[in-house]
């Protein structure tokens, strides 16, 4: 068996301490995890492509086997010339669990050959959203311990 | 990273053709998969340990990653001695949800370096169970494409 | 189009007047319901099954489109015998949608010409079951409003 | 018992393969089936009225029993107007559940008259949405196989 | 112990009869209630802040024990601002679940000390939302029985 | 206002850290909490009703506040006595909210005085379970951190 690679793909819009809880337990399970920053510039998002892109990288610095990238376009197809042939997503809620299940359907009807992998967070990241930590931030609370420290100095840089 | 060593648990009690799917899919994952059929004697069983080892490992003959085996006390005791480090889990509805985080967060808690990966099995077979199979089965009603052949024979054997 | 006929399965042990919602909304849309009670005789109910289908039978006297009886074996089995064509059942909360799916999408392997059709019973009767009702009653409480009349008059012979 | 007419509402913003199989589901169940395609023009819908409508109709023509129809204001006003009873709903996923019922009783008290009832589709559409066809088309993934061939060729001409 | 004042949070955009009955249980159990309506601005509310403290302070007119307040920001910081240390919440169905525990972890990091109490309203108000009553009224359904008669009046001079 | 009494009902077989965190939150809310454990001695519990209040007792000596109590019968009925008019229940998952929910309309239905509170414990003890703990000791592992000390002594000298 050709040890397969990973992708987690995501909007990371933040990144948050779940998404790298996420990616560590990736490099325990696939020799090569790919973090997949997609480009939903239609969902309007906080942070450019580039800037979230940023925030991972220096996030997973010292996770070797970790690389950041971004893609538009089909997941399948990224995947397809990446030669990867595993997506990692993480499972928090049961709200997750459906939208997470419709989206690695069509997935597989896309392209038998890759299979999504559901990783459990660490119960702490539990109820952790990019969506809550901004809105928390836009607040004017504290989101120490919520995200990595290079998204708290960015939310505080964009605020 | 060495590669991780996976194990998929339960009870077969008798495997099914969703339980074979997952096991499939395992092998495109991870270099080596052991079924671990679990001694739950105190859940009085239809089928003995070793009927349901059997079962499994006819129907995985032509697998030749996958190795079948039967362990009683704590997964992750059975799992240390294995030199295992994966729990592949099988998720196909919301009941399943609850009860598999419930497993793999006390799981996590009895060794840390254990590590629950949920694979979706074919939607064919969301809602296929062991217990619906032998429901079906007793009823009259024919199980055949629900489970591998030789499980078809010792149902009706045992019938 | 010849007109289906429906057939309402249950263990009705006993009949609530949750079963009695379901079965009036049911013949405003299918010209003859058949209440078909169960021989679960594997699950120790609580009444026997004639006891079960005489309650039903008092309970449902002045729908002449009604229709009560038992049956063994498989559900599908039964109804091919009666020609019908429609299994309704009652959807109350989450936990019956993944039971009654499992058990719909089985059915309809057995027998693709035969359809499920759920009703939603009046919100009164959402959280009302055979089971709560004998706790209920078991523990010294009033049931009435919550099973039809002779229920009432059974539990307490029976108590 | 008059023979209830039946109504299958939505907006259709494309129909799908799901849409399909819960009409013709419906075409067993009841005499006739209006298919009401809601002028929901505060939903910014990604196809007009008209045209879904049309692709409706393409897709339903050899079902004599039905029609395709469009609506404004509330749908229990629609129906009164129509003489028709009963709501058709598909239910898929526990997300479905929740809105629908909310739905179902609002209308049931807009009208105690009407009765919705729930359908299960193919297993194959389980996890399938207009929204998410759209997403894939949009990305450049193949839709064949999930709605019918006319809307197939509607995206590709609105594409 | 210091008796706690309780908060009740929310858009109330418009109130419903679903969360006045929250707001009567509240002030059954703790000796002051403060329902405070949230300035989420960029929610784009139906009604304005004003407004809808107005329909709320009408509503609850006749419980001496109830105040109506705004608040913008984090809800913990208002609380600790009125020395309140129960938030209270109600719970109607399993999306509320997943969402009110999501900001109730959320809050319990915020501020410790603050807790949130789940209450469930009468059945009759399971699946009614501010979102529903403002479907119905713009599509021309009544809404009497859904809303305080304040709120109906509000929604006929503005509609 | 007269302050509420507030009854914590359960099986406690054994209690949890889990059930000791929703006791404490509960004094922090009302003056009087009871913790009543039920005589449920049909569900042929592992500890005897007199070992589980001893275990309780223990474990919340050094809260004033609290007392523990039996009961069998109706809660209801036994809260009447008590002159208590609040529930207690702690929410960990979508399986508790729909039993609890059932059982609080119930008792609602029974005693319209009677209100239940539902509390969210701790998320580290969000699926931590009586049965569970059962299960893990029973096979042999620790449940250190999972419940009081003076239940891990007694589950040892029970084993």
């Amino acid at each position: 068996m050709r040890q397969p690679v990973a992708v987690y793909p995501g909007s990371f819009d933040p990144p948050t301490n779940g998404h790298l809880d996420i990616i560590v337990r990736a490099t325990h399970l696939f020799p090569k995890v790919i973090v997949a920053v997609t480009d939903n510039s239609n969902k309007n998002p906080t942070f450019t492509l580039q800037e979230r892109k940023k925030m991972i990288a220096e996030a997973v610095r010292r996770y070797p086997t970790v690389t950041v990238d971004t893609f538009s376009g089909l997941l399948v197809d990224y995947m397809t010339r990446k030669k990867a042939s595993v997506i990692i997503r993480g499972l928090r809620a049961i709200s997750d669990f459906e939208y997470e299940f419709e989206m690695a359907l069509m997935n597989r009807r896309l392209n038998k050959r890759i299979e999504a992998v559901f990783l459990m967070p660490d119960e702490a990241y539990t109820y952790l959203s990019s969506s809550l930590v901004k809105e928390v931030f836009s607040l004017g609370g504290s989101v120490s311990g919520l995200v990595p420290e290079s998204v708290e100095k960015s939310l505080k840089r964009s605020g």
